[in-house]
């Protein structure tokens, strides 16, 4: 029945819920009371139920979220605070990546990030670092599926994608230039954990106008590198 | 089963899982399969299970976890960047309050919070902006059971704590000085949204000595304003 809760559907009407998660109206409702006794859900004064407290205590508890997060987050802040730019952590989780973080400043460039959101491996800086580390069997998944355009610069083709690829695991980092939003640009590099897997990617992302990626990749790097250690 | 994970807890075998959820390892082992395969669990290479991040996905989206978050960052920020001490978000969960961001810098005075933790409300900053406006059943029901003290200065009398909570409604704001960690003095402020609830409570803890709890409180109270005023 969660499953039914999304970004675009965040509160829903026990029939809705219902219709959502295809059960009946009865079960929905015997659920909906165990899942709120619970408090995995909870039930605001205009009758709908939205995800609860409780649940998002519990699931504060999951090394690949919040706990990935504290260990990364002053690193993440050195990072912001040198740039006054976006700075994003993500986790890839099958094909797609979740934002595990994201600090911005006001005048930051707009960014299409929402912590806990999803978003396709093969456009951002972090999405390319990920796939780039990616176990074959998934880039080749990716790679054989319909690539999504965001604009007339994001790649598309699959041999391009592979050399990008290439390119990444050779330089220690990757660079999206306006493949996801024109303006931005992002500069990412990978999150190694003691065991030598990447397990997380880190970025920054600017104003494409008069970046510099080489100059900001140094930086991304440390901050990754810094952020693996802390992992341990 | 899930209610078995806990910050001390966060990773377990199958049977240590069975054993703090209280069923049988027959049970255990078909719960956690179907777990792992929604993806609320995940299994290390260590064999030991762990909340997974489809659930802290799931978890993203409960409106008072990382949707309050969102609403609150930029003047979260903004309090970071004037004072970079560390800056709190919490809510009330029940007679507890739940944090549900810090910021901190490196040099910021060390506090016992947690992301995704809980805390007593009668202690902190933010607990007590909390307590001031929670029902007056749950004012009741915390001042009847025994008051944890962290050190000498925290309130354990029940008719003071009635009076700084009077101060605080009256003040519109709260300061524990030293009431949690000796060193530490944090000013609290209320997050009212829309309706005229008090939803959520920000601080600002900074080093005790030297610090000035009148200079700061206009500081804290404009970001709950502000904080507030986005949740619309």
């Amino acid at each position: 029945m969660l499953d039914a809760f999304s970004p675009e559907c965040p509160a829903m009407t026990l029939s809705e819920l219902a219709r959502r998660a295809g059960i009946s109206l009865a079960t929905a409702h015997r659920r909906a009371a165990e899942l709120v006794d619970w408090g995995a859900l909870e039930r605001g004064a205009d009758g709908r139920y939205r995800i609860g407290l409780r649940l998002w205590e519990v699931a504060s508890l999951a090394p690949r979220g919040l706990a990935l997060r504290e260990a990364a987050m002053p690193f993440l802040e050195d990072l912001y605070e040198v740039t006054r730019e976006n700075v994003q952590l993500a986790v890839r989780e099958g094909l797609e990546l979740v934002f595990v973080e994201r600090i911005a400043g006001r005048h930051a460039v707009p960014v299409l990030t929402r912590v806990g959101g999803r978003f396709a491996l093969h456009a951002t800086g972090v999405g390319l670092v990920l796939l780039a580390h990616a176990p074959a069997e998934v880039q080749e998944e990716v790679l054989a599926a319909p690539l999504q355009a965001w604009n007339p610069k994001t790649i598309t083709n699959p041999a391009r994608l592979r050399e990008v690829l290439a390119a990444v695991r050779r330089n220690g980092y990757a660079v999206s230039d306006g493949q996801v939003t024109m303006d931005g640009l992002s500069v990412a590099a990978p999150v190694v954990d003691g065991s030598g897997e990447v397990v997380a990617a880190v970025s920054l992302v600017v104003h494409a106008e008069g970046a510099q990626p080489a100059a900001l990749a140094p930086l991304v790097r440390a901050a990754g590198r810094g952020i693996g250690r802390a992992l341990g």
